[in-house]
């Protein structure tokens, strides 16, 4: 995985030959076939190790505030996790390319739909939650948690795409201002 | 560019040829050769076609209140506008994967964040025209402008790459539920 993802960083998703992933790891083709039905094949496993890096990463306190927790949940999308071989953004700029190949691809556009529902479910979850504790105002939380999810996905295709190193940052600021402020008003 | 449009469609960017575009106009390689300079040249062009219509499709009357008026735009980036030969998503696709490959892309890079300039700068105006009139409460119009883009986006990327069709129409709802209705509380 290691391997395919210095591969993948270096010569892009359409332009990976199984030859660059053995390069990364001395290993020959023919190694790489014996383990892999193909480049497919591997990008696809690639595609979910990096998801459930992702996903495994968000550890929040049990007893945490609805409040808290929904902060950790969208700074841990936004931001993190760094851990390991390959950072963030790294892994994002993969993540958000294999993303709008999907429109083509039955299979991955099957991953990250099972992974955004898993994404967005979480953030339904600390939502449900703090309306049942009534720090949060009633409000429709699947609604929610997909604004919440979109504004996230957005501001990180931008840093990426456009470049705009502050897009993460700015976006906690304009969610807190004008979403989350008004969720917490509960009077 | 309706050639090339109908080539993008068919073999999408990064597997399109020169002779692809040419056989959608029954003209020669060489012919295109003359007019642009190489497939780069050309896409460039083409990315610049779209925005240009996307952009001059935005068409607000003079007098219309505020409210109407941030309406009507953001229906216009996550609907519209139908016109010529085609549609708004064929071009949303387009729009899309060139979109995440400016990240290895300084010159498409560049043409994206005037775009975004533009879109972004449009919103904000309706925003800080609404604030001067008194029917928008006194926020940070360049951040409500920003979150506003950055909602539209996702949701178009949400149709395209995970096949949720209703998604421009759910971020519609939870814009006016979460954004706008707040905006507009002036008490």
């Amino acid at each position: 995985m290691e391997a395919t993802f210095r591969a993948l960083s270096k010569h892009g998703y359409k332009d990976l030959r199984m030859r660059d992933i053995g390069e990364e790891m001395d290993l020959t083709r023919q190694v790489i076939h014996y383990h892999f039905d193909g480049k497919y094949d591997l990008l696809s496993s690639f595609l979910e190790h990096i998801i459930d890096q992702y996903e495994g990463s968000v550890v929040v306190e049990c007893d945490a505030d609805p409040r808290t927790e929904l902060r950790a949940r969208i700074d841990q999308c936004l931001f993190g996790p760094e851990f390991e071989q390959f950072g963030h953004w790294d892994r994002m700029k993969v993540y958000h390319e294999l993303y709008t190949q999907a429109q083509n691809d039955g299979d991955h556009r099957e991953v990250f739909n099972e992974h955004y529902d898993r994404i967005r479910g979480s953030i339904v979850e600390v939502v449900e939650d703090g309306i049942e504790k009534g720090v949060f105002r009633d409000v429709d939380a699947e609604r929610m948690g997909q604004l919440i999810t979109d504004v996230i996905h957005s501001a990180r295709g931008r840093r990426i795409s456009l470049g705009h190193e502050d897009a993460p940052e700015e976006a906690r600021k304009a969610m807190d201002e004008f979403v989350l402020d008004s969720l917490e008003r509960t009077e």
